[in-house]
């Protein structure tokens, strides 16, 4: 039967023990959507050009958000990180902002939540820009993508297409 | 012409200037919906009876992470917060967990991004709770759904019921 | 039938509205007491002269903790202080060192929890600098002194001598 | 001649060179006392109940605050944790909250500091809970009562019984 | 005689008690001075050409870098903040960025640390952004520029130009 | 030809991925120099004297700081820090402060940017102390003096002398 690892016995929360878990080369990747107006799309492609901030301030956001990750979800061990990255692709058809997010690490626990973080912090970083010429604007599906790494292995979501280099040596893994 | 108040004339980053902006109560309410399959509901509901911190978490999550917006969201205001308040719901029909979060304050500037923080940290809080056993588990439309106060004065989501006591007062307010 | 008011009627943790309560001046002192072996008091002491650091170092944790009180328990409303002041007494007879922490806000709730997280962590960082001599040092008595302002007045601990100088216009407040 | 390790010749205050320790499994408990009244235990028992979030508030606070404790004491160095664990006991005779964390690393240096930060966290966490019932709360003898692993080796508080499940392979160690 | 206003009688840290200041518009520009080779000049600024972030990535962490001010610096307020602006110039004869930083609250105290720490962080983001091309990079000149609001009125430093908007009213004030 | 690590192909900001670096000793030391009037000096001296927390406070800062480079600094990387040292030497000929920071880590990239952090929160935290007796104050030269370990070897600026004890085994390392 199915339980959840992050209570015990007694239902109460703790941090699972990593403690015996080997620690290998883990990667992970988060996405998020946020639709917008057409008209908000082209403003945030008129704000990235030239010296244009808009969508560096989010990819900023998303990349110390998915730092902040252990402090800001109660039960996820602190953790070295090898690498962030945040993509932000503006879309027309239909118009919004897809943004990816990989995050990697040498660690004995996997990078989920922090790619998770990083991903809906820059979302919540691109709303806050638009949200004076769009104030219904909506974060959807904030979800992850793939998991490389640990004793699980690979894991990825169907239909995902993975933009990011493969690491040197590729996903195989000592766990 | 619409623009991102966030951008000077030449596309750089600031924190809008708020200094001309007379405090007054503001409150907003944002949403997230976790989408979940009826086995975890049910887990996530086990685990909220008797001593069971499974929601519990997610709720400190929520009102520590609205707490922290500033520090997430590069261009928002430090400011006081008089009250945060996380309501998660878990639903059977369809089945997931649907989040609420209530941020007030009397400061020169609304408080919508700290309702979006709580509601994103809480239900990434509540993502954490049950990757063991739902690894696809997503966040779905991170949303405001009502603002209060300030010169703009009161937004509502079409078809938002709002759970939330009405402060002493009202809404109305001075700005 | 007395509640606790960071619980609603269904058990839920919550921040307290704070919303409807006047600003007014607020006060609070606490303390901690470390009991230390007379040889670590010595130490201490001589750690204190001449460019010594060591009771700096935990003058400095505690005005710093009582900074984060907010971000640490994690229903405290996040508010602007206007003094905090740490006091350490290293004491021969019984040997040990006595905390001291004042805050003082103009806000709308009182900073009893900011007097007892800058004790708290005050004492930690003691214990921390003397653990290498004294493993087994312990915190006794963290608690409340004195608590000024705000709409339940002044409350002061049987027989605390407060040592704080009285802000001009003494206690009174208008809530 | 004793002396204090976090002073270096000249009384000024650093951050011990932990550079030629070798990485050990590590673990510390700490605990805390917090007398109470039996009818503020009486509330919070009934605060546990159901979907009560007492406790559970606590229990996070204290996983939260074990991470912080780099940030808290300044001379702390920053490390992974492998597992952090808050357990708190409510008793009736006599009436208060016994609170034991738990910490555990594979770093250079020990958790000593980040068990008793735990502890110390948790308590002010309960206190915040209960001070509106029982305003003159205290903290009573945060202290250190299991120390494993590192050049040391095992240390363990007089009349203290480990309630926490051995880890696999035992305290056994490297250093 | 002169004394050093964060330090009392005894020659303790203390934090200024800032309780009897009334609150007052008050506004603070703090500059540094990053000199750089041409070349590396030339390479920051066609990364910020077209979607370049290089000094996107400096301008966010000035902003956050001066609401983290009262965290970093040990006997400064928390307080609210208004505005945070930053501005970088990147220059040829001679060779290096302006930085520029404007800060300002209605607090009862001034926001000059806030201001210098803005413009420190910036400046370590760019040093971080070059140190790949440039290592021996320096800081050179972090200092206030002008300081306006409050008791002790207008400080400008000589020679200092003042690019930013006057707030609407200017900067007479109530203290 | 040369361009900025910190960039991808497109100009969008990214944490470098460190994944295929070796973890090994390294080590990095920074100055700052804050130039003051022979008076301030003089007041800073008399601060440190019997319990004087002037330079204290600003070693405690640097310490601090350096620990919070990666949340400071947007690309730097999360590591564990073994040692962290700041030494602060009150100059006559010229009247000032000089500051000097060491960072050591055994992780896979280099602490510059943590011994520059130290060395600019320091210099702030004594700015911040003598801003009441000279408000022009201002830091000049934070700069990187010295680089240990990984692929890149030593580096150390011209004219530099080390005055950090050398750690066991030298700056020899695996990379």
């Amino acid at each position: 039967m199915k339980k959840l690892s992050h209570l015990d016995a007694a239902g109460r929360a703790r941090m699972v023990d990593v403690g015996e878990k080997a620690p290998s080369r883990r990667r992970a990747v988060a996405s998020a959507w946020v639709p917008l107006a057409a008209e908000t799309v082209s403003l945030l492609e008129s704000g990235s050009l030239a010296k244009g901030d808009a969508l560096a301030v989010a990819r900023v956001a998303g990349i110390q958000g998915a730092k902040q990750t252990s402090s800001l979800v109660p039960l996820c061990h602190p953790l070295s990180l090898d690498h962030v990255a945040v993509e932000i692709e503006l879309r027309s058809e239909p118009p919004g902002a897809r943004i990816l997010v990989q995050a990697a690490t040498r660690g004995p626990t996997g990078v989920e939540m922090e790619a998770l973080t990083g991903a809906s912090v820059a979302a919540l970083a691109l709303i806050d820009m638009v949200k004076s010429v769009e104030r219904g604007a909506t974060v959807e599906s904030v979800r992850l993508e793939l998991k490389e790494g640990g004793r699980s292995g690979r894991w990825i979501r169907d239909g995902f297409e993975d933009p990011f280099p493969s690491p040197a040596g590729g996903p195989e893994e000592s766990a």
